[in-house]
């Protein structure tokens, strides 16, 4: 089957590539904010967010290799554990994104902490915004070979 | 299909149930909590799980219903109808509850506020659990009326 943006695929590997680029870019959001590593749910979601840019980057190399050696990936066992690394990730993210922006709601309109010079609310922000970026591409990956491994 | 958990099946109406009981007993306790109002997240969580209840309780009175007039259920317009709700439901919630988390960790631990008695943490930390166990077993029915559609 070919559908839009399944392993082995270019529109796989550009979504890939755009997971690992947003997780990477909220990453570095987060570490460059002072004071980041007094929420735990901000650490939590460098955790998660590493293991995205891990996960999708690893996934964007092995599109590469099959898109240049022609290989086919759908075969049942690799597409179910294409699922597993999915769902795993895409649940971490998701969690990790909400919970920090839980936190920075309650910061920034709850508690009226970012009118502080020193908490760098923008920071925290555009951090959470490039999460859910990677998390929603990462969701259409996910239903995408959820919906391969039911087909195969 | 015969699935574990699928519409029109016992096991279908009692993962619903399930998810309408925990997802009241989520509400239940945040409004107990006093001073829940002072954190936009826990209000979310609230409107997140209350649509949860709605939802499941429309769908199981509908597995109750063709239970009892053994009706099928399993026609592609409906299946995809429960698909698009159940993931919509699925994210509203996961993002519901792990905000509320973030904020109750950092209400806990980094703040230190859970020391007073004013604030009900340990309500909130049942809420929030309750939400997770009712996420769970919506997450298991969506997962398999998705792979019911791939299969219809």
């Amino acid at each position: 089957m070919a559908l839009f943006g399944c392993p082995g695929k270019l529109s796989g590997l550009l979504l890939r590539m755009g997971q690992c680029i947003f997780a990477a870019a909220s990453v570095g959001a987060m570490v460059s904010a002072h004071g980041f590593f007094n929420s735990t749910a901000f650490c939590y979601l460098i955790a998660a967010m590493g293991i995205q840019v891990l996960w999708s980057f690893g996934l964007a190399c092995l599109d590469f290799h099959a898109l240049r050696s022609k290989t086919n990936l759908q075969n049942p066992v690799l597409v179910s554990m294409f699922v597993v690394g999915d769902w795993v990730t895409g649940i971490l993210s998701l969690a990790a994104a909400s919970s920090s922006a839980g936190v920075t709601i309650l910061y920034s309109r709850d508690l009226d902490y970012c009118r502080s010079p020193l908490v760098p609310c923008t920071h925290f922000k555009a951090s959470i915004l490039f999460a859910f970026v990677s998390w929603l591409l990462l969701a259409i990956s996910s239903h995408v070979t959820f919906w391969l491994l039911a087909a195969v």
